[in-house]
């Protein structure tokens, strides 16, 4: 079965209410519409540390995670905005990434290369395409596909403070963009599974 | 007098209605309470040849808009969201204000040194934050400099079509920021016209 | 046949020498390794009127352009760095893309899902990380597929002046990553041609 | 006397070599040359929470650098380039200086402003101008000034491996950059701390 695996980089540990993990459980929901598994992460509840390796060592926690990101065929990743940015540990999970440039499959691709990723955004500020652009080329550089329309957010007017989790229901506008985005993401990894993509 | 010009990037020829033109000259006008002059050029009524020479030749309309830059203290850097970045107008000032890189006063100084920008961003779409980030960076390098919080923007929520020229009346937030942005640009401009930076 | 359509957003009209051209040239011969065809358009040899319509009248050039686009199974969008930035043609390209978010076909699918698009990004500064990120994200929202590695790039040491053009010969990093980019674009565009996204 | 405080983001704890911390420190003697006093932290050596908060708590080492942030005129933003993005460590920074927002002195002004901030920027690969626009826009909002020519970074060629670190000298360009920079940082810092921003 096709599996999904939700990074969300929310600054705060469980059990505080996150907006990202609203807005990401809607496209896990969409996504099993589509027959698509799916599982949240919350990486701050992890040690997760600085570097460049795929093992930091000395307590690390990113090792358990990568083996689920290894596992599932779909990655979500779900920020929030700070100051316009994706999160730091947003950043930190694109920078442990960083190490599968080197590692291959047999064939010699990319060990990411065949799998499909997609932004999730939310803030109570603007923010949401640069976060969106910034993420599509990390996730890219590292070997996963990005979807037609492979991204969804949700913002407030500007300077406001309202966040995901407080409005009375979900927008519409946000509502159709996550259907969309959880067919097309549920289409491609599926067609890259039966059809990875060629070896050098 | 200390004096202003905002380069209005919209993508709409005069007499189009502009939101970048009504937040501009709210920020000309708060300029105004401190003794600072204002002027706006709509940068679509002028042909501005592409190119990053200071005279691309053969009815290229920048020359005249290079003066005007030159005679003022303050540049305003008015422009719209689109696909999350700045116009392609105002890009093109951008790379038009590359030519001053190689140009220096008397001292040695670039040309634009002593000078100060900021930016106005509008968009029923967000990306104001990554504009900002972009206008303050490129203006940065060609010599302006950038006062406290030298940004002022609206939008809209997520993926909603109402426009800054729309609204019943001017957010409060907006009109703080605002005013804000009006005395602290006044302040720098001024302390740069008097003390300017020293020579190399 | 798949076919693949370059959009050559250099400031400089045919026929100045073109870095852009060069790198996508090489995209284009290493595309036809996989049985694709193709055509490079330098838009600044364009009227490309300012504005986010199918066609903004009064000898507006963009109409014959879109054809081309739509009649192409991939776009690889070419942009020169001025200022860190994609080039302000490449920006208007993207602007008049923005048309394309309302237009669907008979299945009520953006008229532009299930084609496949690549950055190529030259320059003498840096930029090219953040540019390929932008478009990555503006190609992205009006229906575009990125592969796996969807971008290449190059660019000199910090603060140096030499073009790609310049290069006594092609850097090996470049050759493979152009390869790479475009083993994974030819497949991805045939799979997606094959197997469109589903409708709605 | 004047003082300047570098924030050195590399993800490498003391006392591993950093590039980061080489051009801090030139950046320091040049702005010694013009009377300002520097110290340098090394942000990775201490416990910086995730947050929004002055104090996390539970340990929190951030209040000891916010007293040396507010006791400086000058901050110094250094950060690496990892997948063209400023670190996850210098994203921690800012975030954690979001919460100065709501701070202001007894005049009502932002408790950062009327202080300078300039980046510096290292990586082998691309991405400096788009990191030190997302500083510049960050340090920007919560109220720091930015200096004509604020910024001074080095990166290699495309796709190279080489460190600032590994370079047999300082390129001509980067001391000149970096003497700039300290020009106008100084002169901008004093002038700015003998004649506040007015209150509002």
């Amino acid at each position: 079965m096709t599996h999904a695996l939700v990074l969300n980089c929310t600054l705060k540990p469980s059990p505080a209410p996150s907006s990202c993990a609203l807005l990401a459980q809607q496209v896990l929901d969409a996504l099993a519409d589509h027959d698509v598994s799916g599982e949240q992460l919350r990486i701050a509840d992890f040690d997760v540390k600085p570097g460049v390796d795929k093992d930091m060592g000395d307590g690390d926690e990113w090792p358990g995670i990568r083996a689920k990101i290894l596992a599932a065929d779909i990655l979500v990743l779900a920020t929030p905005t700070w100051m316009g940015h994706m999160s730091s540990i947003a950043q930190r999970v694109l920078e442990r990434l960083d190490a599968e440039l080197s590692e291959t499959d047999d064939a010699g691709r990319p060990i990411l290369a065949g799998k499909v990723a997609v932004a999730v955004v939310l803030g109570n500020e603007d923010g949401a395409h640069a976060i969106t652009a910034d993420l599509f080329q990390g996730l890219g550089d590292v070997g996963y596909s990005i979807p037609s329309q492979g991204g969804v957010y949700w913002n407030g007017e500007a300077m406001h403070t309202v966040d995901y989790n407080d409005l009375p229901e979900t927008p519409e506008k946000v509502a159709q963009t996550t259907a969309t985005l959880a067919r097309n993401t549920a289409h491609l990894a599926k067609l890259l599974r039966a059809q990875p993509y060629p070896a050098p």
